[in-house]
């Protein structure tokens, strides 16, 4: 990573930076709409037996607008991070002249930041090193190997992992890119609400959707690290669309949900929430985007069982592969009364044109079985 | 169905009337690429254990350009005929001042026909019966009873399916709408051949793929009963671009293939192949433009595990929701040999931009987890 000194300010400016940097690289994944899904959204639910039971539907007015990030090249928005930090490394000075490409970069991950880095990295002229658990399935060891990436094995602890990154660091002279907790993860990540922006005003002046606004009210992203989240604020700071964080309720992994409310960020998480690219708590830069600038209105949780129906209703309405932590943002839209009633109380009869971030689509194929298997209610 | 009398003449200029017919009612869906099957499609395959073991691999060169029906409304890109069907007896004369609107059309179908026929009728505000077997999955029933259809049960054998549609048309005087064998049925099908040979040329000529060509070279589309396949097969006539059908070998359900080869339409099929929509023989209509006039260039079949390695690159690395029929041209252009080599032969190192019809995304999602769980070789 580039040194803290050499970042950017926190801005929409930077964004907009970021974004011309990174645009040969990535796709500009489409942004689809669904009458199926804005109308559900749009009707009051029945309440009984449910978590809200007892209280007054509430009857907002949504209409959707997806930012499909599952479409976007190895299956999830982090490629733009890291692009963008690989970008920002390259320029500091000395870091080329010092053979910085050969000793190259590293990180430890599983997920989805471990193929986009490994990606990112070949396509920039830079070594990878990966540090995966031994247990991570072969699929993603293959795919990330696929990219070219050294990959190197170490236990499951995050004390494991830590050590074998560290050696790794000492034996190569690699730099380590973080998953979300830096400056540049964040402005990269941002790009994706740029072009939300950008795309949902150009369909609405070309005619494609009826509704009175010019552009998007509000927006709605996942949170797990906040490195996204923190970056679409930034992209929409000074626009006048709110945005929102959105998080899985299931054995406190609501951490940011939870810091934002009592003031305080909560540092340390441990669930195994369905939706497992949002297990980690929010990071030091991004929550001071999210909460000590308050760039985010607000912060909604779900529970497992509601993520699982939203995504359900995407793959039989919408015919798109998302991973559970792709469908939190919609879980919230669709089934959480604290947001709906908040839609309804400020928005009243013309509703919000909402933009809703599909993070990611990366969903071992051999598991959809058991999460779509359910009875939807 | 209208009258056979009155139905336009089989050619690329009436299959451009229904579309400008049916465009205001259904959706002009996506024509997307995607580099690693393009890669894949182009890559010599090793044969060693597969059913073309001993041969030397062909080796094409294929950009592949997908039509996504998937993404139509009701899911497949039956709703196209469906449409045309109904504005076409709407038009005959003396229908509607006979009462047509109120006794209404019926057909006998447990699939994308029965939805596609009840949403077009709803919108077209004509009563709708569908026959379907008492034993269809009740998501299915329940969707069609959702587009407001009245759905009367039978037993599951053809015999019985069809003597209640008899009887309904006896007690309400409906007019039988067959799911493919009828011109006008294949006409409003061919309509997303049109819209494909379009979106192609507009993406070449905006330069967003490097091609040395124009448009399409070639189109590759399912073939069960044939109602789309001709009419894509239409919608290509006199453009220079080749058509070709793709079937499951599975039981014999690649009837058109094996009818195209020995010069005999075969009549009847029993095939339980994954490809659930292509379980039917082709029809008469069909066949005398996909065999007798030779529009369509040839048939291609593949096995019941070819489909499914294909599909499961479609959700992998399209991260799209596609059903097993849909996935039956991919698996032909990634792994029949057969049309492979022929793609080697007449296309040499240019190439073909390959048209490939992505037919419908309906999928029972409870089912996913084991058409998908295998391992891919």
């Amino acid at each position: 990573m580039a040194a803290l000194s050499t970042t950017l300010p926190l801005t929409r400016d930077s964004v907009l930076q970021a974004h011309a940097v990174i645009q040969p690289h990535v796709h500009r994944t489409p942004v689809v709409t669904n009458q199926t899904l804005s109308q559900l959204a749009s009707t009051p639910r029945d309440l009984e037996g449910t978590r809200f039971a007892g209280r007054t539907p509430a009857k907002p007015v949504l209409r959707l607008w997806f930012k499909c990030e599952n479409l976007q090249r190895i299956g999830a928005f982090k490629v733009r991070g890291a692009f963008y930090a690989l970008h920002r490394l390259a320029e500091e000075p000395g870091w080329v002249e010092g053979g910085g490409r050969e000793k190259g970069v590293v990180t430890h991950s599983s997920g989805n930041h471990a193929q986009a880095l490994a990606l990112a990295a070949r396509e920039s002229g830079i070594a990878a090193h990966i540090v995966m658990p031994q247990i991570s399935i072969p699929a993603k060891i293959a795919g990330t190997k696929g990219y070219g990436a050294n990959v190197i094995f170490s236990g499951s602890t995050s004390v494991e992992r830590e050590a074998v990154t560290e050696k790794v660091i000492a034996e190569t002279g690699a730099r380590l890119v973080p998953p979300y907790d830096h400056p540049d993860i964040m402005l990269g990540q941002g790009t994706l609400g740029l072009e939300l922006q950008e795309q949902v005003e150009r369909s609405i002046a070309e005619g494609k959707k009826e509704t009175k606004r010019k552009g998007l009210d509000a927006v709605i992203a996942p949170c797990g690290g906040g490195g996204m989240l923190s970056g679409v604020a930034l992209s929409c700071e000074g626009t006048g669309i709110r945005v929102f964080g959105a998080e899985p309720s299931f054995q406190g992994a609501d951490d940011a949900k939870r810091g934002y409310e009592s003031g305080e960020r909560v540092q340390a998480v441990s669930s195994l929430t369905v939706a497992d690219g949002l297990r980690t708590p929010v990071g030091e830069h991004p929550w001071s985007v999210i909460y000590e600038r308050r760039l985010v209105s607000g912060m909604f949780s779900v529970t497992d069982e509601e993520i699982l129906r939203a995504m359900r209703l995407v793959y039989e309405r919408m015919k798109m592969v998302v991973e559970p932590s792709a469908c939190v943002p919609l879980a919230v839209a669709l089934f959480d009364e604290d947001f709906r009633g908040l839609v309804e109380r400020e928005a009243g009869e013309e509703g919000w044109d909402l933009g809703v971030v599909f993070s990611g689509g990366n969903v071992a194929v051999e598991a959809l079985g058991e999460l779509l298997g359910g009875e939807t209610k």
